[in-house]
């Protein structure tokens, strides 16, 4: 990509009365549509009384003022009389996530919002997010085959060689989706025998595997071990050809996770798995 | 809240080329306005080539036909082909998350958008990602006190008693905002020394603590050693008690997570210790 960027970099604030956290995300999706822009993200979370929606307008003009480039502004008041705290003292773009689609959404309703502040990330539903803090904490005790106990419980076990991004993957699918995962490494030995380890071959509808390219496995594992066996590159081919040829003939599911996001690989297994479903229901 | 619910549930589809997790956070956040509504979400992810649109919008009419309530549709589509493709095909009210901001962003910054699919999960600072999963390493390595090694190099250290809700803090602080954060329980022994442990002194301004309510604390304790000493009500009031001591005589800013979520106790964290710039830096 060739750019031109200017040395000055555009100002983007995220204004929310709760985390932020919601808005900064859509945020950076429609930010990224810009690839050639030059811009620096701030949030600004908990802007729920007037008081800190005119303090946090003045913060903006003053940034206005340094940078001397009008900044974009993306908001999610919920409040009116907040909002227009916000509106009235500050200068810039300002795109309000929240309110375009509400209007309309209470027509189609015929229902009026709430005008509740911060409600995303509020606990609405005590009994649902304990589940996710269950799974959180359930991935995290089958992480990595650390135990065989309770293994059928889970709704996805990721299997793959050491390093291939299982860790991450399964703590976000946890995390995001409130789904129980547990992973477990495929190591040397289990290709010897040329069959899955025995605590997964009642569970196989549940795997899920990772690969990943060999060159990338070897820079990863010289990270932790440098120069060793476990890391050399010969090694690194031979575990993932190992790993691809037991994944298929056991009829395991599989995808390479090299130039895939944590999001990326979540999303494709949920759906793959069928778990949205399962959530849904 | 008293609510006269419907008997059957609002279909609601949150429709997208990408992952569809930035959609589907968006569209839970402006329904929660609406606390009163029956609805059931159903994501629909990779809807990325004209055919898969036409499937969509069928099954989103199929779903209409059976639940005989008008369908509530979040879309995210950048490729103008595929939405047509999508919007022709489909009836329902549609919300399009994204095309609203983009037209006048354009506008606003003299440049056209990309119109590239899926960038927002999508890989595109390669240095910036490793260091989101090394940062979820490190919080993995440096959970519940496990080493002192490499403590220094952590953006945040939290602090509180056993269980009080400090790793699923740690792990989404990691994962969302790419920090490296450590976590170090409080334990009687410190109470009764009366400091904090010798390896948290020198680290004192990167220091947060968690503290809960007894009550709280000790139904989360008894699920794990039911009955114990360790999760009687007793020994969680005095725990609580010692730990908020030792907090304040140690100036150690703090909150009480009962009733916040990770999102709300993690967009605190970032807040108070002034995280937000420093990423932004």
């Amino acid at each position: 990509m060739t750019s031109s960027l200017p040395s000055i970099a555009r100002p983007v604030f995220i204004v929310s009365d709760g985390t932020a956290i919601t808005a900064e995300t859509l945020a950076h999706s429609i930010m990224t549509q810009f690839p050639n822009l030059n811009y620096e993200q701030r949030r600004m979370p908990f802007i729920n009384t007037v008081e800190k929606a005119q303090v946090a307008a003045q913060q903006i003009c003053d940034a206005e003022k340094t940078s001397g480039i009008r900044p974009i502004i993306f908001t999610t008041f919920v409040d009116p009389s907040i909002m227009r705290a916000f509106n009235d003292n500050v200068s810039g773009h300002i795109i309000d996530l929240f309110r375009k689609f509400v209007g309309p959404l209470e027509t189609e309703l015929g229902i009026k919002c709430a005008h509740s502040i911060g409600q995303s990330h509020k606990i609405r539903d005590g009994e649902k997010y304990n589940e996710r803090i269950a799974a959180i904490d359930y991935t995290l005790q089958h992480d990595d085959g650390q135990t065989n106990r309770g293994l059928d419980e889970a709704d996805v076990i990721l299997v793959g060689v050491s390093r291939s991004g299982k860790t991450p993957t399964s703590l976000f699918l946890a995390m995001q989706f409130g789904i129980k995962v547990a992973n477990y490494p495929l190591i040397p030995e289990d290709f010897d025998r040329g069959c899955l380890p025995d605590a997964l071959v009642p569970l196989r509808k549940k795997l899920f595997g990772l690969s990943i390219r060999p060159e990338r496995l070897s820079e990863i594992r010289n990270e932790r071990r440098p120069n060793s066996r476990y890391a050399s590159i010969e090694n690194c081919r031979r575990e993932i050809l190992d790993a691809e040829d037991l994944m298929s003939r056991e009829n395991i599911r599989w995808l390479n996770s090299t130039h895939k996001s944590i999001e990326e690989i979540s999303a494709t297994i949920m759906e793959t798995l069928g778990l949205d479903q399962k959530r849904a229901a």
